[in-house]
């Protein structure tokens, strides 16, 4: 019986679990969440790297068992007998705290360990970490290191998907991770919601778990402004296209005109060149006019608003306008999940959240204040603040228990691999 | 009698100059200090270009003329016959608008036009600038473009300085632009300058001169801040180093680490391997630690900071607390001035402007409500904004007719051959 | 049952084989040893590439198979069903006669099609071959496509296992290909083997196959010389690393020099920093001085043979030095083969053969009156005649019933990952 | 008075000159005439380095000079006094035995010294040399140094033309190195030699000067073989492009096809899009299909050779061609030369020699027995044995005093910037 399996009988006997015991289930069923993602993955697919930005799906199954490792149980479990003695350097993302580290663009070279014995990696680090949590043996501070292990979990449970994506749209037989039809969809218009701006309180306050860069909370001025009801359609975004949209340096920061002439942008990331299909993670589909255009860099997104006379909305216009609004929208942890982005309606409410991220003006900086946590897990976030740009929302790929209003993402301005697209805003001038 | 001597002539016979007269007399000082600052260089000085961020004297010269050929001649002078039919072409920096341009990195390959032809250029645009002016036929909006012209003049004379001083320290000759003895100088203790916060307004609010990226103006709102009094030394920078700042990537931004390992920093750009000399305009010097330090990249200055146990300022707390202060400090633009940075002070009062352009924490942004000028001249500032930082103050190389509380220099992260040093803040928290 | 254990029991049941059923055995026999090579790796270890250069385990195991079905198959097999549309795309390795090609330093992202199928293709394949075979259906020229696409097998055999030693040795694991010790060796002393030159036969005369590249036998003009007996051990050129052969610009060939300083060479490609231990097929060894070395540039090789007063030999003093003497030597296909080079003797006699492929002095070029073989398959040598240079002689990774005294290996002066070493050889001067 | 005036006199009053005396006038007719050749050229002109296989014309200037310092007065003239203690390493191309040498790369950076600081070095040696000289003063060895330094300069003449060109190229105003009307000329049909091959001598035997890689003098077996009576016209090649000669893989070697993908090359180098004017010392010019294609690599030499059923000649099927012919052709230092070459007919003889240096199809390698010269000057040209192609026969841009039957010029496959063109040649079988 596996250890997983084990936790969920023990789970079954319980009646009001302790801090711990719930800590446990989520503990487990995050992990489980991780390998049922993998499960459609030959051993082949898992240890392939299509690019640097990305990495093997078998490394992402390491290196979250690493974090729990590295991080809860070597400092928090003093009978904690490691694995094996060259994973701390094998599996060691940018953590330069901890000691040297595995080049990144070699990941797909790591033919050895195999997938199963990641995956006995996997069960050692998951038994040690449950029969711990079981005792209650962990100190607050651990505590905190195994829920941000579980958020780190979830982030890598995105980028299986979107490394994976990657992977497969370079294969001229183009892989279906997941076969499954698409469901038609339908867009609203669009209408404007307007927010009068004036101080608003931005960050995350301090109940219940935050990465650091969420923090702290702390005021912020805006000026009014107008913010889009949904995101920017694949059918709007083909209108820029046909409208000469890549083809008139007068849109573009200079930057994204030097990227579009290098690389020879002409379309989203997975369109094809006759622009009417696009490759998916349920394989090739006929691009949906009705669907969000998902796939594109910040410098797209920003030339589209430009074309569209707005702009991009700023992460603290996004995170006012999110308010207390529920959480509700299109996530890979649905039932039926499609993991490709669709217009998400409920009876007439739309939502600010799911779908595709959308890259905001802000890039990503410091809030007033910030200081990372101490230690090596202290370069979680921070050492990442230049050259990078905020996104928020969460998208198809992301877990909905992994969301919140304060939650920034964040990637280069010429990351296109994530599902990454756009919702439109305006300043709003007196009188408008 | 060249245009501009017959200028200073007219000049002398009037009394109460006009509008046009006055401008008149502006443009000719400027246009003529760019002439002055050329005369050190041989014309094989002025022709080649050390790297693709930088440019050969000649070309500045002959494009700050373009300038005025292109937004102010060819549009409002309907008598204006152009130089050369394909200067147009040679000269244009980055205005797409305009029409095709010669790529950046081969602006060393014109030896053709000579110098001599250039010059001819600059003499040939002042007369038809002049006799406009000076018959009083310039539209206001020309107007407006004369003024941009004069100030993106001045932009292009400390380019010009900073452009020379990478080619000659490229040279194993060391040449010398202006050999001059360098005066000791004495930096006053740091001391940190404290400021309460609150709503402050930031930007330009219209009356004279100011680029379009200084506006519109705002409201931003501040924190409680500590401002250093004076920027940081070389004397202190060489601690940093020798403490191992260029070793410990803890103290580093990611992308600034690997910048530090790629290009092997472990000094300033300009001084020597034995961290006691380096190359300045006035030659090969000593490294006088009561010097600032110049010539760090974003990245040296953030790792410096965060060193330090402090931070960089953002760019609304310089202004902030720039506000009303008079300009004073080192500039190009004095007598007997030092292209070299030193500490300035006057009696017991120390400068916000001068010696060093400081690194602020603020990515180069739009302000709330920015709109680029119309036509090919918006392309001037709006396009640059993305990964590339705030510089403010100027520096020994700008002149002091050139600066505003509002100014907003830029350069990408890794620049390190503009005048740049750095001046530390930090957080003041309730009860400090 | 397997096509190829049907095959064996057909052959048992024979008496005498007809031309085609030796053929198909060997054909058989063929086929079969390359899935042995590839036994012992996983299914991940087969789909890696770790440079450009090499291929996927998987893409030789198909590359192989595309060979029969494209040169053999398709054009004399009028029944012949192709497995699979695409598989003509992924596994052209750079016929362009043939069509389009997929990426060559792409090959590792080729997760799909799974080594399974790609055994399947290879039983596909090996069914029809052996059908059209045994009912001795195809003309002459087919059966030397045949032929030719057995000797191109077991060149893609050699890579298989000179491409696996490249993969494994980036692993910070560094798996074995084959667990085995290593036996003790003794290099026999070297002595120098004179020869008279004159004009000697070069190249192959048409009896049994030999590549295009072989012929026309034609005559060369040889000098007095004198070849070595044996080739250069680890131990001699230890020697030249201690006394500053990598330091020593004036030892090298302009071009090699440049690549010891870019590439930071300081010893052969597998040896350790310290000198003291080598990746080998079986896993990590101690640096046997006693064996030959290997995995040496051109470059290497020239630096090393002028450090030691000698000179590369050109490819027809080898071939003439070589003669009609026997074959025999260390090979890949011999019973308890060691994959890692030794000296190997027999009784006083010393091969010409095996071990490491050697380094000649000679450029790969065509031969007088060489006319590659028409159509698509006339690309299989030719083109390749620029920049490349001739080793001759067979590796520890060869098999021996692929060599012939006038076979010619072709790599760039930088490839240092075959079992590539040398031979010294030197002037004879009248009187000598 | 010019020391080089003073020579002519010197020279002009004597009668029989002494073996040193003829040395010396040939010294100043060659100094004089690399000055003459940099007349045209503004300081700018002089200054510029187009890429890093080129050199400014003053580096030019500067480099044969130092050859001359280093190799002739620093170790025979006991009181010579160096111009410049840091030109030993600012002017060393690539002879690391002297010492450390400024980066290739950046030659075009050296501003200073600036021309005429070159002039008065070069006027320094001279008058060291011609001193020495005509007092009788240099020991043999010294005097084969000096020789090899006069035709060491003679190469950087033709180099200096080859150089100003490509400068010339890049730049949109298209100067004009010397301004002259191009005379028609007319090609003569296509003839055919018959060769009938046997042992023929190679190389250089020992009267008078060679360069170190004309010889040892050797015997090599020739195969009978045919060489056309003149080079390939534009005309012709302007056909093998007409019928798809750029666009068609199977005529390339398999390098060669990469780098027309890569660098996109539709035609010889100077050729403009519309294929019918090309640059040329003289300006833009119409393309006349009756002049000799030039300005070629050895890939697309190839590739037209193959195109026309032909191939390149052998250097030793070429130098056994030109035997004792006499040395007639089209060459730089004739009156009224033309720097472009032009099929030069002399009644009905046809020449060997100038116009265009023909592609070889020999790699550049060392005679049997080949020896370097000791010291230094050894690096002349023993180093760069790989990866090169022997060109042969003198271009437009070359002395004829410059030539022998012997001579071996070498570049790379893809160079194109050398007065590089083909004359075909074919194998003769028996009976043909």
């Amino acid at each position: 019986m596996s250890p997983l399996n084990l936790l969920a009988a023990a789970v079954d006997r319980i009646k009001v679990p302790s801090r711990d015991e719930a800590l446990a289930a989520r503990y487990a069923a995050v992990r489980r969440y991780t390998r049922e993602l993998a499960a459609p993955l030959s051993s082949e697919d898992a240890a392939a790297q299509s690019m640097a930005d990305a990495s093997p799906a078998k490394w992402h199954l390491a290196h979250t068992s690493w974090f729990f490792e590295t991080f809860v149980l070597k400092p928090y479990r003093t009978d904690y007998r490691e694995f094996h003695p060259r994973f701390e350097y094998l599996f060691n993302s940018y953590y330069r705290g901890i000691g040297e580290l595995h080049p990144r663009d070699q990941r797909g070279l790591l033919t050895r360990p195999s997938v199963h014995e990641v995956m006995a990696y996997r069960a050692h680090v998951d038994k040690a970490v449950l029969e711990v949590l079981l005792r209650d043996a962990l100190p607050p501070a651990a505590v905190d290191l195994l829920e941000l292990g579980l958020h780190h979990e979830q982030q890598h449970q995105e980028l299986l998907l979107t490394d994976i994506k990657h992977l497969f749209s370079m294969n001229p037989l183009l892989p279906e991770y997941r076969p499954q039809p698409l469901m038609a969809a339908e867009a609203p218009p669009l209408r404007w919601r307007l927010y009068s701006g004036g101080i608003a309180g931005i960050g995350h306050a301090g109940r219940g778990f935050a990465f650091d860069n969420e923090g702290p909370r702390h005021e912020a001025l805006l000026q009014p402004y107008a913010l889009a009801s949904r995101v920017v359609t694949n059918g709007e975004y083909a209108e820029f296209i046909r409208e000469g949209g890549y083809r008139d340096p007068r849109l573009w920061l200079s930057e994204g005109w030097a990227m579009v002439q290098a690389r020879r942008w002409q379309h989203p990331l997975y369109w094809n060149h006759a622009l009417d299909a696009e490759f998916t993670l349920h394989g090739l589909h006929a691009i949906d006019p009705q669907r969000p255009v998902c796939h594109i860099s910040f410098f797209e997104a920003d030339a589209y608003a430009r074309w569209a006379g707005a702009r991009l909305p700023t992460e603290f216009e996004w995170e006012h306008a999110a308010g207390e609004a529920r959480i509700f929208g299109q996530f890979a942890d649905q039932a039926d999940a499609e993991l490709h982005p669709r217009i998400f309606t409920e009876l007439s409410s739309e939502p600010m959240y799911g779908s595709v991220w959308c890259w905001t003006a802000s890039p990503y900086l410091a809030y007033p204040g910030y200081r990372p946590a101490a230690g090596a897990v202290g370069e979680y976030n921070g050492k990442f603040m230049s050259n990078q740009w905020v996104l928020r929302g969460g998208s198809c790929a992301s877990s909905r228990s992994h969301l919140r209003p304060t939650y920034r993402n964040f990637f280069p301005a010429d990351a296109r691999w994530q599902f990454s697209g756009l919702r439109l805003a305006k300043e709003l001038h007196h009188g408008t």
